[in-house]
């Protein structure tokens, strides 16, 4: 019933190649389906003003999609000037996803930026980039402990992100883009590997939707986010 | 136990004052507590590019502080040269929240514009732009019902926002600026007087939450969406 | 014969509306006929870098219209990305004019920003954000002295501005927008609670003016001068 | 008494070449004194959106300084990313004063554009703008109707500006850098050759004037219009 | 002698992976030893303005980088506002190149946009760019001649580039990061297949250099320029 | 042959006259033929921060054209917002071609900014803009050492720029604009007094060069440079 031929609950194959870059601390090509997304994370020394001299770290994410990474090509950020609203959305989002399964206080006064450049989408893009971008930051943590700048493990739990929605009139796991542009109701679902939740999106645009479907959904995204922990655990060995 | 004395399910007393510019199709100055907004509709016989020719209209928002709306002066966004993150994402949702509870066919092939300009803000300005712009949405959609240049009611059910959070370790209806300041998880919930769901945004920023937390959120939300659906209605009869 | 059917020399209904925000320093909404304007004070330590070291004050004045304020919908200079001509043209005279009655000496090494947001417009919104704003000051002001951080009154006068013009080829004090829009010659006119002339600006676009027109507009906003003045003292005691 | 030597009433020497540049319709290197701007005129047939259709010609005008027009640098506004307060205030002046002395009916639907660059700045960039495009105006003017495109002279009467100010306690004519930086009280007149007015700015930052200072300014500019209009004469014969 | 061991006319290691992006209609990732370029190709019916109906096609370009395709983080070029000088040349200099080998008659009225986005720097990114971007061209011009849109090849011979420059007193071809932060004297040739000059860029700061030493540089670039011919057919055969 | 009735090696008029503006620390109006560039050399004490405490000086240029420097009127960049990718383009080739000729040692750390705006175009803007700001920055330099400021001469050897095509078949030296617009190739070439290399440039849009057409182009630019450097010389006695 679904275009790909997937169960309700079922994932699209996920794949993480970490180290696709060499300059950055931390760095995958996190594939969902045919939504590829390359994360990298930095380090720097500076925080922002606000919290300097406090101690506590800081990490944050930027956001992007090539130009032709989409079916017909879109106009690039850089050249028309700012980033849309939609770029903005998400890269907040990612941002605070990321930031709930840091401790600040381990992690010391510095920065990470996390970089979610999407190279081809395919429906997902936020979720993909949140799931690399936790890969991302945990190989720069590591690089962190391994130096003996950083002593107590600052990332406790794998932060994960999936969508589920409302398609053809069943609850599914994971849109891709046929579904993503027919689902009257979607969410986006951010989890921790142990259950947690870190922020839940569901929106209805032109529609409404009810509890009992919300409920349903969750379900579904709480199935995902125990599938992807792992394969972050296994990436980031 | 609330920095107001409320109780934990209690609202801030909320007024409506419809009329409050004499230019626009629709207006309204809402005051929820301390939180001021001024909503203005502004109906256009011309519609985004992308719908041109459909016959199916368009309502879209946009969101503003003065500068001294809040305790310290914040930059003009309009002399810093663009809009912050946070306007954007805002406007965005206000847009989407107000576009589900419209039946665009029957609006017909027009735009309606609402404008949410808080001049004084005291924590859920976000809500109470999407309460009030929903009332300046309703006066000028009576106004084209009136003249005869809309035949069918396209707004059914009135849309509301509220928010609430675990503020003190207790889970607490419509956060004012001092616990929202204090609250580790805290959702927007955009509902219909009729009890359905349009978005819920739930996030924990440096935190996690459970679903049994989530559930005791959106039962305070439910209780504040019945109460916000009458007030509008009662505003814009 | 003034569509208002008011007397050529006779302003329209003013009021002033003082603490109108609870956060600002100052504020106030003064309404000149359909003119409304939000004005508010921000006190703030730091001086822009010209006058850093030299003990003296500064008075720095903001201007924004709502996009819905005027009959037609305009744009919202934030969202497209820069204030236009002729908002930074009036803000830079607000600014002017009310440092034109401000003892910088006495008012010490601070600055204040009035913000004049125009609410509803009906012609006359520079010169109402003027005169309210001045007001706005005056209030900001008697907090300092309160305080003891102000020792000398740096306000001696109040700074008030009323337009006058030339409207079916007589002389009329205080234009709204149906004369305004058609008036050949206009000017705005700033002047001092004792009659001293801050600034005057008198323009004819497509047209010109004698010296004679010139003196008969200047008797007008003499006038009207004295009962701002009036108003304001009473408003800001 | 004045820096330079010169008596009250004694505007700076003035010369005016025209055809400085090859391309424009119209063109003049304007000295009056130290100060020199490059103005051109270009004739257009588009004209802007709000008169397409009417049979109404168009002046508008922009404005600009060398960044090393002054004795210290400053930022070149390209660069910079937008024209500050004090062009477009300016740009906006020129543009109203030409305009002023058109009949935008003989003219005919179509646009001309007068550039103003100041090559060297020592006071009165906006005066000698003014003057000197209204110059490049009327050769682009000669232009049309030499062609048979304008057959009735849209210039009746050359336009012209000059500034005075208070110096030293005395009414002076024509304020040079020296004086215009200490001047307290200055107005920039702008006027007819038949002594007609058609714009009047003054203003006094951080100080106050009465009504006969204003008459004495008044006077002087009176004399500097005269001179200045028969230079423009000659100039564009 | 080399930091990379290499002799002082071989290039470094070159693979060209034809398909990496599935929406564009030509892609290809192209790795010069490790600097790795994404290159797609987009076809439109649209033109620029300047050449509406005349018959003849249009390639331009656009470059970018990841903010981590280098050593340190850059600022993102859509956060920070504009495309920095730098990108600006770069993607202009990709623009000149393509189209100087194409039949601008057979390709028709199209425009074909070549994206050039940096996924990791080492050198050379411009000369990978172009030697890329016309692989990516090639196979959307192949997709436009198998679907009969285009009859005849509007691609005649190869257009790629390599740098060369004077390293440690020696004339070396394909310089490589740490040998582009040391050149003196360094170049850039764009050249056809069969060994025609398309452009020649060739720069010394702060130093100058003699023709001999130009025309070794010249030899170096036309043994790679064969070279690279060779891979850019293979790969889109 | 040539449209100006010009040999094939034969440059157009050239004229300095320095001293042209009298802030600027040097200043010359350069005329190539109609092409009439105003240069101006401004010395500042502080340096970029990247070379900020090493004891080096440096040199860097802005490049501008006044809208009607040309046939048909451009847009105004100052109002456009940014500067388009041609200017900063060519102020970045003024910058590198001018620091190439300066021992940034003897300089010391101060920073000379030399402004080339085009007053007059008509091809060769950027060529005219080097040589002439040689000129102006020779004269900037000659202040420094004359006040003691600078002991030894920063500057060894005049850097001029002239431009080199193949016009209808035929190599030619100094393009005006109506051979550019009509040159398949052309190229600029940046050279010493002493007949060395700064940077070549060389460019065939939509065509090929052979190494033959090269060495022809770079024969006739070493005639122009030798021509050029005794006029920069003359000038700036």
């Amino acid at each position: 019933m679904r275009p790909s031929g997937r169960q309700l609950n079922e994932m699209r194959p996920v794949s993480i190649e970490t180290g696709f870059t060499k300059h950055a601390e931390g760095s995958c090509l996190i594939k969902v389906g045919d939504t590829h997304v390359l994360c990298t994370a930095t380090i720097e020394d500076r925080v922002p003003p606000f919290i300097k001299g406090t101690g506590l770290g800081w990490v944050t994410a930027e956001y992007g999609m090539l130009p032709r990474a989409t079916n017909t090509r879109m106009r690039r950020e850089a050249s028309s000037g700012k980033q849309g609203g939609r770029t903005v959305e998400i890269q907040r989002l990612i941002g605070r996803a990321l930031r709930a399964g840091v401790d600040r206080v381990a992690l010391g006064e510095r920065q990470i930026t996390v970089d979610c450049d999407v190279l081809q989408a395919d429906g997902g893009t936020r979720c993909a980039s949140i799931t690399g971008g936790w890969v991302a930051l945990r190989l720069a943590v590591n690089k962190l402990m391994k130096a003996g700048d950083v002593h107590i493990d600052p990332l406790l739990d794998p932060v994960s992100a999936v969508s589920c929605g409302i398609y053809a009139g069943q609850p599914v796991l994971d849109l891709d883009y046929p579904e993503d542009s027919e689902a009257g109701v979607d969410g986006n679902f951010i989890m921790t590997g142990s259950g947690k939740l870190i922020e839940v999106q569901m929106s209805a645009e032109g529609s409404v939707f009810s509890r009992d479907q919300m409920n349903e959904l969750m379900d579904l995204a709480a199935k995902g986010a125990v599938e992807l922990a792992e394969m972050q655990k296994a990436a980031s060995k």
